[in-house]
Formats: structure tokens, C-alpha cells, sequence
């Protein structure tokens, strides 16, 4: 099994497919479930943090009940893999094909999301995003 | 050294007493250095990820310079230690004593700050804070 570098990819790739098809059920599979239910967090962009997996996905079914027909466009994904825990750092391009006048309007995240490999499969135990804010593709490096 | 709790608890808390003495010297020591300085990534609230050691550093100075007399205080503090990785989450009480007429002014962050253990010390590769908007002390959960 080793590092399962692409495993990790796709199962952090899974976490934006499942938010575009605004599917519950998908994203309840990928995240951590009992009994290490209480590990998981999240931070959506802007919030506090919302902690034990039944408070996370009723999180996400409010986020994806108000944010119909986004899509995500990943950049500068990174991972770090150690033993059974891994982490992903990511940019999410986020498209509003439906917002307003521009059909290209976008904005972007930057994120950390944290996976545990359980049974052979990676979970996630936390998702941090945050808002970019200040001119549109400034970086402060 | 087993989990090393209390070490890693120590270095989160070491990352805001650097910050509140604006001593960059005790900042380097904490976070990674050569030759794994690559695997260093920042976010400062609002921010995009700053990426490499020598960048994140510059970007701490930057912070430092323009943020005296910062205090802060921690809670909910969380870890999750998987041989030589862990993480640590917190929300950050961010007190600033000069500013305006209040003196008890404050705001909050919350953060996830992942560490290897490098020759038996956790030494930061990944601080990401984020700001928390809305209504002070509004809780998504």
C-alpha cells in the first residue's frame, strides 16, 4: 500500500466532486464515521470551526443547499503522507457559472484538508477553508 | 517519547509567544529547517499560502512589524499525533490592548498548525489561520 499517493489525491479530489453533484451521501462516505466520529472538524471559508462528524455533514448540507452549480478547479495541490495520516494543501479556483453578469465569475480558497487511512481507505478528519481576500491573484510571497 | 503530548503543546504555544515577543530568531528554531525547508507552507488570515521556509519567515517578520503589542489566548486547543506528524487546532483569542478607545478590543482566528518531529522535536511546517467573520462569537455548530 506504501504512501497510496494517488489514493489520496483521488479521495481529495472526491471531496469537490461530491460538493458539485451536492450529494450527502458521497460526502458522508468520504468522511471519517464511528467511532472516531469526534476527530472530524471543518472550517468553511469565513467560519469557526464545527467539530464531530454529525455536526460537519449537516454543515455541509447547508453549505451545499446554498451554493448550487459551483464548480471547483484545483491548483498547487500538495500532499505530505506519514504512516496512516496524511495531509493535502490546496487552492480551490471556485467558478459561479450562474452568478451574475460575468458567466466566469470566480473566487478563491485556500485550504488544508486532513485525511487518516482507516481500513485501507483515506477519510477525512478536517477541512480548513479560508477566504483569499485583497486583489484578485495577489500572493504575499 | 511515546506521542510526546506536552512537547507538541509546548510548540504550538511557542508559535504565539514568538509572535508576541516579535522575535523571528525563536520563530526560525521553531518552524522546519533545511533540507526539509520546502515542506514550510503559511497562511496568515486572509492570505494565500506562502510556500518555503526563507518565504515564510519573511512573511512572519512582515506580519511581526506591522502587529505590537498582539496578545493572544488560546482555546479548544485539539492535537492528533501519528508517529511523527501531528496537528494541532485551536481558535486564536487575538487581544489587542492599543487599539481604539476599548482596551479589551479582541477578534479570533482559528488555525490548524501541523508539525514533524524532527531529532525528537516538533518543529512547524504548516500554519494556517483563518478569520472568523460574522457575529462575534456566532458558532456554525
Amino acid at each position: 500500500m506504501s504512501n497510496d499517493r494517488e489514493g489520496l489525491i483521488a479521495a481529495n479530489e472526491e471531496l469537490y466532486a461530491a460538493f458539485e453533484a451536492g450529494d450527502l451521501d458521497r460526502m458522508e462516505a468520504l468522511w471519517i464515521g464511528e467511532p472516531d466520529g469526534a476527530l472530524a472538524k471543518c472550517v468553511h471559508p469565513g467560519g469557526e470551526f464545527v467539530r464531530g462528524v454529525e455536526a460537519v455533514l449537516r454543515s455541509w448540507a447547508l453549505v451545499m443547499a446554498n451554493a448550487e452549480d459551483l464548480q471547483f478547479i484545483l491548483t498547487d495541490v500538495e500532499t505530505l503522507v506519514q504512516g496512516e495520516m496524511a495531509m493535502v494543501n490546496c487552492t480551490e479556483i471556485i467558478l459561479r457559472p450562474g452568478a451574475g453578469p460575468d458567466p466566469f465569475a470566480s473566487s478563491h480558497a485556500v485550504t488544508t484538508n486532513g485525511f487518516v487511512r482507516v481500513a485501507g481507505r483515506w477519510r477525512l478528519w478536517l477541512h480548513h477553508a479560508s477566504p483569499v481576500m485583497g486583489a484578485p491573484g495577489g500572493d504575499t510571497e
